[in-house]
C-alpha cells in the first residue's frame, strides 16, 4: 500500500527495534539510505540491524562508519532502495514477505510491502531518506550526512546525469552544510584509481583501431597486458566505457582474452546501435546500450567476427 | 583597489557600453561569466562585446549560444576571471592598465585593476556572477542560466572537486530551476572526448614517470606529440586531471611544451599538498589544488625544477 511521508514517520516512530534490509550486491545508494537511516533511529533511542545478503564492498566502509548489529526480534521491518523482492538475495529471502516499510525511489517498485513510500522523482533513495530523517526531527550530524551524500553522488554520477533535479542539490548543498566529506567522497568513488588500473588502461588503450569509418572502435586487452599491469578483472570494469566516449564513435568493442583461452567481448554502444542484437548474432546477449559475449578463437580471428556482426547494425543504423 | 558587491553592481548600472574581457586559452568559467554577465547587461538595455585573445573552444559553442560583437568605444571595461594581466594574452593585451573592473575568485589575484570584486570563495567565477546578477536584479533566463551552469560545472570537476561548497551546490540549484541544460553541458563537456583528445591522452600516459615513492606523478606533452594527435590546447584542459586521480598520488605535475619554447606547467595535488605554494615558488601561481607556471627550458631540466620545487610541499605534508 502506498503511503506518505507523514504515515511513514509514523510506522518508524512506533516501533522499537528496526531491522533495515538492503538489496544484494549493495551500492552506496541503498547502504548510504540503510546507514543514514539506522543512524538516524539510534538518535531517537531505538535498536537498529542492517541485515543485507553480501557484505559491504570495501571502498564504502571508511565513509559508512559502523552501524551496530544486534541481535534481537525486529518490531518494524524496513527494506530501502530495494525495488522488488527478487532483489533480497539468497541471505534476506526470508523477510520477503514480511517487509512492513519500504522506502524507494524506483517507478518500477513492484508495492511487495505492507507499506511503500515511493518517490520515482528522487534521483536517489538516499535524497527521500533525507527528507524522511528531517520529517523525523533528527538533527543531521556529520556521520549522517556523510551516508546520504554517498548514495545521491553515486547514484547520480556526481550530478551528471539526467535524473539529477535543483532538489538533488539542495539536498547536497545542506548535506555539505552539515559537514558531509563531499570532496573526500567523490575521490574514493571517482577519482580513485590503482597503479594497475591506470597501466591496463594505458596498454588497453594503445590497442585501439578504428573500424567503419570510425564508427567503431576496438581495443583488447591480453593475459600477457593484465600480468603486466597486475590488474585484477574487478580493475577492468570502467575499461569498456570508454572508447564509447570518443566523439562519432557508436559501437566500442572490447577484447579480454581468458585464461583458459578465448575472448569475452564487451559491446557498448550509443542510441540507435543495438550492441545485444551484436552480441546475440556471437551466442550472447545483455542490454541494447551494454551486452556481451564468448568467442573461442584467436585475437585477429574473434576481432574480424565481432565486426561482421557489427556491420549490419551500423549499417540500418546509418539508414536511419 | 578592492570593492564590495554592491559597488561592483552600481558601477555595471552606471555605463552604457561594457567591454568584456575574458583570459587567453578561455575555458568554461571566464567564457560562461562573460556570456552569462553580457546577456544580463543586454537585459538592462546596455550594449556589450566581448573580447578575448583566443577564439572560442568549439566544444562550448552549443551551450554558450551567441553574444553580438558591437563595435562601441566602451565606458567600462570588465575582466572575468583574470587572475593577472599576464593572462590576458597577446589579443588584448592593450586593456591591461585600461581595467575598470575586475569580477574574479582567484586568491591570487594581483589587484591590477581600478576596483576588483574577488571572492576566493567561490568554487567558480560563475558563482561570484551569479550573485551579481542576482543583485543586478536582472531574472536569470535558460540561456544565463546555462552558461553559469557550464562555468560551475566546469570548475569544479562537476562537483567533485574540494573547492565545491553547500553555496555552490545551491547555485546549481537555483540554475537547474531557472531552466539550465544540466544534462546536456555535463555530456558534452565530461563524457565526449574527440580523437585527438584520447590520442593525445593515450600519448601523454605512456610518458609517465613516478617520483618521491609514487606520491608525485609526472606526465608531459611536446609540440610532436601534439601534431601527432591534432590535438588543440583547449583539447588538453582535462589532461592534467589524470595523474592524480592514481593511488597513493599527492601531486600530479603535468609539462606541456609551448610553441615559442618552453614548458607550460600543470600542478594538481590531493589535500594538503599546497599546489599554488609550488608554483609560486617557480613563478606562478593559482589556487591551493591546481596551479600553474612557465618554465623556459629544456623538458628535462623543467621536470626537474618542479621537482625540487615540489620537494618541500611533500615533505611537510609528512610530517603532519
Amino acid at each position: 500500500m502506498k503511503i506518505q511521508l507523514e504515515q511513514a514517520c509514523a510506522l518508524l516512530q512506533g516501533a522499537q527495534r528496526v531491522l533495515l534490509l538492503s538489496h544484494q550486491n549493495p551500492d552506496g545508494d541503498t547502504l548510504g539510505s540503510a546507514f543514514a537511516l539506522g543512524l538516524a533511529l539510534r538518535q531517537l533511542g531505538k535498536q537498529v540491524r542492517l541485515e543485507c545478503s553480501d557484505p559491504v564492498p570495501p571502498k564504502y566502509l571508511p565513509i559508512l562508519g559502523e552501524l551496530p548489529f544486534g541481535a534481537f526480534e525486529p518490531d518494524l521491518i524496513v527494506a530501502v532502495d530495494i525495488a522488488d523482492p527478487q532483489l533480497f538475495g539468497k541471505g534476506i529471502a526470508a523477510y520477503r514477505e514480511r517487509v512492513d516499510l519500504c522506502i524507494d525511489h524506483h517507478s518500477s517498485n513492484s508495492d511487495y510491502a505492507a507499506h511503500t513510500l515511493v518517490d520515482p522523482g528522487a534521483a536517489a533513495n538516499c535524497e527521500l531518506i533525507y527528507r524522511v530523517i528531517n520529517a523525523l526531527g533528527v538533527p543531521i550530524d556529520p556521520q549522517i550526512a556523510d551516508c546520504l551524500y554517498l548514495g545521491i553522488s553515486t547514484d547520480t554520477g556526481c550530478f551528471r546525469y539526467s535524473n539529477t533535479t535543483a532538489h538533488t542539490h539542495s539536498a547536497a548543498a545542506a548535506l555539505i552544510g552539515c559537514g558531509a566529506r563531499h570532496a573526500l567522497i567523490n575521490r574514493l568513488m571517482f577519482e580513485t584509481k590503482s597503479h594497475a588500473q591506470i597501466e591496463i588502461e594505458r596498454l588497453a588503450m594503445n590497442t585501439i583501431e578504428y573500424h567503419f569509418g570510425a564508427r567503431c572502435a576496438v581495443i583488447h586487452v591480453t593475459q600477457e597486458m593484465l600480468q603486466h599491469s597486475g590488474a585484477t578483472e574487478s580493475e577492468l570494469d570502467g575499461l569498456s566505457a570508454k572508447p564509447r566516449q570518443i566523439e562519432g564513435v557508436d559501437v566500442a568493442v572490447t577484447l579480454r582474452e581468458k585464461e583458459g583461452g578465448g575472448y569475452k567481448i564487451s559491446v557498448r554502444s550509443n542510441a540507435p546501435v543495438d550492441a545485444s542484437a551484436i552480441c546475440k548474432a556471437l551466442g550472447g546477449g545483455g542490454h541494447a546500450r551494454a551486452a556481451g559475449c564468448f568467442i573461442r578463437d584467436t585475437l585477429e580471428a574473434a576481432k574480424t567476427r565481432v565486426l561482421q556482426a557489427a556491420a549490419p547494425q551500423l549499417q540500418s543504423s546509418e539508414q536511419e
